[in-house]
C-alpha cells in the first residue's frame, strides 16, 4: 500500500462547554494521518509557516508510519490558524477566525518519491487545488476528496469537474443537500453517484453516516455511542483516516480487476473509521490519538461490530 | 403471547412537501397495533368518538390479528383529532391544530378479558393515565412506556412514579436531553435508566435509535436507508409496534428467569421496529401497512440486516 493525504497543518483554539485549547496542533492532514497511520505507512503533503511551534512539529512525528517527506515548513509564512467554539451539544459549532495564512499561497510540491501513491485522499481545500493536486499521482488505484459548503457555494464547476476524476467523495450531511438540493439523504447521495463517484459517504457526526455505492446498494452505519466528548474536532479527519488507512491496507494488490472498491470493503472501513473517529474525540487535538494503542483499537472495534450486529 | 397496547386512535390531517390527507385515521394506538400485528395478535385500549368514519373502523378492523374488544366508540364525544406540517427535510413538524375530544374524558376501561395481558406498552398519553392503566394489568411481564416533553414539563412527578414501574421506556431524542438535562445522548439514556426502567430506547427518527440495557450494553441502530418519504406520522409508533410485538413473539415464557428482556433481544426487536417503521413512512395513514406482506417484511428486514453486520 502506499496511502497518502493532501491537506492542512493548522493551529487551532477550540472552545468547548468542556474547556478549551489553545494553539494546539490541527489541521485535516493531521487528522487523517495519525487515525490511518493506525494501519500502514501514511504520506501527507500539507505546508506550514515557520511559525509552527516545534512541539507541533514533534507530535506529528511521535507517529512513527507518518512520513512527513512532504510536509513543507514555509520561510516567512504564517501556519493556517483555526479557532471554534462548540454549543452545548457538540454536535454544532460556530468559527470565531481563520488565519488562512500559507493557504493563501501556492500549493505544496509533492516529493517526486511520492508520485507512485497508490490512494490518495484530497482533504477538503478549493476543488481546483484538489484537482490539481491528483494529477500528480498517476499511479493512483483510488481517489477520494472531501469538500465542504463554500467550495459547493463559489467553486461549482470545478467541484464538478473533480467529482468527474474521483472514486469517492466524502461530505457532511447537510452539504449533501447542498450540493444536490435534495433535502433525503438516501436520494441525495445517489444523485451524487451520478455526478461521478463510485461511492459517497455522508457524515452525520453523531449519527454516524450512510452511504450510497455504485452497485446500488446502500449502507448506514450509526455513530459509536461515546458518552466522552471532549473535543469534536478532527472526528470528520480521522473518520476518513481510518477507512483509507483500513482500505489500503486491505484492498488486494493491483490488477485484481476490480474498478471500484466493494461495497462490503468500504462498509468495514467505514466501520473502522468510526470506531477511530470515537478515540480522536475523546481528547483535544491529538493527545487521545497518540496514547491509543493497537489493542485498544482492535477492542473498541470488536464491542462495535457487536453491538451493531443483528 | 398477550400483548396489549393503550393509546389514542386519531383522525389527522397531514401537509408534507409531498401531498396531503385530510381526516385520515391516525392515533397511536392505531400505528402500534398495525405494526405489531405483523408478529402476531395485539390488543388495543383505546377511546374514539362516534364521528369516527365506518371506513377508520373498518382500516383498523382489516388487520386480522387486532383485537378491537377494548376498542370503545363513545357516543357523544369526539374522536381526538390532529393536524400538522412538515418541513421540508421531513425531520421537524409544526402542530396546526390539536382537537382532545374523548382524551379530555374518563380513559377507557379494559376489559376483563385484557387482564391477563403478559406484554403491555403505554402509548404516550399522560403519565397518572398511564400509571392507572398499568394498574389493570397484574400479570404483566414487560411494560413500556412512550412519553413526551409535555408530560416531562407539567407532570414530572407522575412521570418519575411512573419509571419506577415500567421496565422500558421509549421517547425521542430531544426529550432524552429535556427530561435528564444531559445534551449528550449517551449519558441522557444512562441517567434515565438511574430513575427506574431495566431498558430505555432513544429514537432520532432518519438517524436511526440508540438504547441503553441495565446490564451497561448501550446499542445503536441507523435508521433504514428510506428514499420514499411520503409520512413520518406514526413513525415512533410502529417502531414500537415491531419492537415490542417481536419481542412478545419470541421470548420464553414466564418462569424462565430472565428479570427483564436481554440486551440482544431487544437489538433484534429494535430491527424490527425499525424495518417496519421504514414501511410506515412509504404512505399517508395505515396505507402501506394495509398492503404489506409478510414476504416483503422478511425480506426488508434481512435486507438490513445485511446493511448493518460488520
Amino acid at each position: 500500500m502506499s496511502l497518502i493525504c493532501t491537506g492542512t497543518i493548522g493551529i487551532d483554539s477550540v472552545y468547548t462547554p468542556h474547556g478549551q485549547a489553545e494553539r494546539v496542533l490541527g489541521g485535516s492532514c493531521t487528522y487523517f494521518a495519525a487515525a490511518a497511520s493506525f494501519y500502514g505507512p501514511v504520506r501527507i503533503v500539507a505546508a506550514a509557516g515557520d511559525d509552527l511551534p516545534e512541539e507541533h512539529l514533534a507530535s506529528i512525528r511521535r507517529f512513527p508510519q507518518i512520513d512527513t517527506t512532504g510536509l513543507e515548513i514555509r520561510k516567512g509564512s504564517k501556519t493556517f490558524a483555526w479557532g471554534g467554539k462548540y454549543h452545548a451539544n457538540m454536535n454544532s459549532r460556530e468559527t470565531l477566525f481563520t488565519h488562512l495564512g500559507v493557504l493563501e499561497e501556492a500549493p505544496p510540491p509533492v516529493p517526486e518519491a511520492y508520485r507512485d501513491s497508490k490512494y490518495v485522499f484530497l482533504a477538503n481545500t478549493h476543488p481546483a487545488v484538489q484537482l490539481g493536486l491528483l494529477e500528480q499521482f498517476p499511479s493512483r488505484r483510488l481517489a477520494v476528496a472531501d469538500t465542504m459548503d463554500l467550495w459547493i457555494n463559489i467553486a461549482r464547476a470545478d467541484l464538478d469537474a473533480l467529482l468527474q476524476r474521483v472514486d469517492g467523495l466524502v461530505l457532511n450531511y447537510d452539504e449533501a443537500e447542498l450540493l444536490t438540493g435534495k433535502a433525503n439523504t438516501v436520494a441525495a447521495a445517489r444523485h451524487i453517484l451520478d455526478m461521478g463517484p463510485a461511492f459517497v459517504v455522508v457524515k452525520k457526526g453523531e449519527h454516524g453516516c450512510l452511504f450510497a455505492h455504485r452497485s446500488g446498494l446502500i449502507g448506514a452505519l450509526p455513530a459509536y455511542p461515546a458518552e466522552t466528548v471532549i473535543d469534536p474536532t478532527g472526528a470528520g479527519d480521522s473518520f476518513a483516516g481510518g477507512m483509507m488507512g483500513h482500505i489500503a491496507a486491505s484492498m488486494p494488490d493491483a490488477g485484481s480487476g476490480e474498478d471500484t472498491v466493494p461495497f462490503d470493503a468500504i462498509r468495514r472501513a467505514l466501520a473502522h473509521g468510526t470506531v477511530i473517529a470515537s478515540f480522536n474525540i475523546e481528547s483535544f487535538s491529538l493527545d487521545r490519538l497518540a496514547t491509543l494503542t493497537p489493542e485498544e483499537l482492535n477492542e473498541r472495534y470488536e464491542q462495535f461490530a457487536a453491538m451493531v450486529r443483528i
